[in-house]
């Protein structure tokens, strides 16, 4: 394995690419998916299970870790890979989206964020700085930098003095961050839904220069339709030969829209989040166990997949042991939608690499239509 | 594989046997701990995990799984081995147990037990041939005929006439039962605490005729001292060449004691219960890893456990992650307690095998009085 971090684009559908991310912790086929780990875990799943679904990466939440069990200790016990017992990479983000979303005091500065943390009401400031030793400290291998991520809606001028004070941390970020051969220091764009502040952001963190670059401020409710307005514009700002990354996106067909529009990297907790609340994501659209209807169907959820949960299961058992509320539920679940997620990336991945992503994506979106769809 | 069932012993050391009973669906080694799986699922456990811990046989509950799903579903879509994607032998209860402990409004006449479902508050009526046809309908391998457990303590009287209504019942279970080669129907001791009721109970069964024996009416409440007076001469009342199973038991140090008295079936909650409230039980004692002396501790459980959770991840792990409510500190502590348990197991057959089981005991009682014991 190489000490690098790099990025080789092996081959481009429209403004599609496909390739590899190289780490001294294992490579990383895009576009990917990274399941997300909150807690130095991905709920409901062995890491050996999440990682046999062809998850070549997870994500972990600094807020999160950071409150509980702290960074320091797990930096004494050696590591987040260690102690959650992951040896591929690991993508932390940078605790901010999540100490404006989940703390309820929270004062935002020049200086960073102070906050009461939502599990004991202790305070705490996040800063560009704090947030670069913190991820440090977890081991992450791919750092994102502290930002604020831009409510929406937002006025152009909330935009721009959000936008300009992301800069100022982005620039911080990377001074804090240092030089670390084999780690990785993202930027992250932001600029809400105008087009020439996304530029403005872009060129800037370009000018600071990052190993990877994340499109920022989009999946807050913007609607897909906006959502998709904004990537036809703003990774193609972003420089051609870096990792553009999408976060916190998203819904299956979000994913295929945004692969179209040449984005390399995804995280959602919807395929785990889902699992537990009955719901199974699959090629023919969502199916929501908890509905009566299953409570006899000994089909499996999809006949064509070959998860453990698909290969061993019946519908009605999935229905039977969600209304129970036991545990296999859960485990279950969420194996079928992480593995569907990395199925869909795999597909995506093959078809830009064959240059047939228009097929594909109409293929998508015709099984969905036709399948065994049932309301969320 | 056989399609018959039958018990061999192979070896004996004092009064305590180690044998195999041969099944259609698989071999059991006893002395045979069996993980509990009440409602289709052992909580928290993948059946294959089950299955790597070295278990032969689960327990299934005839009154869980008459309720939800219904055991007409369950046969209608395959029986329970398929259903809960278990290929191995599966023992049910008979239901009686959980009736009385679990239902408020009930009702136990000459005919059976009238019951109001702790789910949804549906009225049935479980009888001893309505349980047989349950336990047939679910597809279980050995059938458990249907009585009452005496409540502890009782007169002399309220045990006898407990004792006489569990005997005719055991007799029309068997007539219930039939004729089904390759499945077992063990009948169960009853008479509390008192010697001459136990023989006259080991009598009746004795001359009725079953494939095992269960001793009955133990573990509810009257401690281990009384338990293990008890198993001082309960065992050796009934059929020498028969399997002999205590129900509900127990604790490492109550299996212990009764496999030296001559029990060759096991089946408790226990271990996963345990394992879902934090509490590891290994060979040094239990440990509540919900207690914050572990938050920093980078030892595994048991260093010489060679179960997932005791090779991938340290004490502070398993503290942070229960801490933290997440579904992955079930996962783990179940595993590793079901492991323990089957390691036990496992040690106790080989003692027995090698006619050691004095020197296995003593270690075993030793190894945790000087271990890293904690209070419950």
């Amino acid at each position: 394995m190489t000490n690098r971090f790099q990025f080789n684009i092996n081959a481009t559908d429209g403004r599609a690419r496909t390739g590899v991310i190289t780490t001294p912790k294992g490579d990383i086929r895009t576009p990917a998916f990274m399941p997300v780990g909150t807690a130095a875990t991905v709920k409901a799943m062995l890491p050996e299970s999440v990682l046999s679904t062809g998850a070549d990466i997870l994500l972990g939440n600094t807020y999160h870790l950071m409150l509980r069990p702290g960074a320091e200790r797990i930096h004494n016990l050696g590591g987040l890979h260690k102690f959650m017992n992951w040896k591929g990479p690991i993508l932390t983000d940078s605790g901010g989206y999540q100490v404006m979303s989940l703390t309820d005091l929270r004062k935002l500065t020049e200086e960073g964020v102070k906050f009461k943390s939502h599990i004991d009401g202790s305070v705490h400031n996040l800063t560009p700085e704090y947030s670069m030793k913190i991820q440090q400290l977890l081991g992450s291998d791919i750092v994102m930098s502290f930002d604020e991520c831009t409510p929406f809606p937002a006025t152009d001028k909330q935009a721009k003095s959000s936008m300009d004070l992301s800069m100022r941390w982005a620039q911080r970020s990377r001074d804090a961050f240092g030089d670390r051969p084999g780690y990785a220091l993202f930027g992250i764009q932001q600029g809400s839904t105008f087009k020439d502040m996304r530029e403005e952001s872009a060129e800037k963190l370009t000018n600071i220069g990052f190993d990877g670059y994340a499109v920022g401020g989009l999946a807050v409710g913007e609607g897909q339709n906006l959502m998709f307005e904004v990537l036809n514009y703003a990774p193609n700002q972003l420089p051609q030969d870096k990792p553009r990354y999408l976060m916190g996106v998203g819904k299956p067909d979000d994913i295929v829209g945004a692969v179209q529009r040449g984005i390399d990297m995804f995280d959602c907790v919807l395929p785990s989040r889902s699992g537990r609340t009955g719901q199974a994501l699959t090629r023919m659209g969502p199916i929501n166990l908890r509905n009566a209807r299953h409570r006899d169907d000994p089909r499996p959820l999809d006949s064509t997949c070959e998860c453990p949960c698909c290969k061993n299961y019946s519908r009605a058992y999935l229905h039977h042991v969600h209304r129970a509320g036991e545990i296999i539920s859960s485990m279950l679940l969420t194996w079928h939608n992480l593995h569907y997620y990395q199925v869909l990336m795999e597909g995506l991945r093959g078809a830009i690499a064959s240059n047939s992503l228009d097929t594909f994506v109409s293929n998508f979106h015709n099984v969905r239509k036709e399948g065994d769809i049932e309301p969320i």
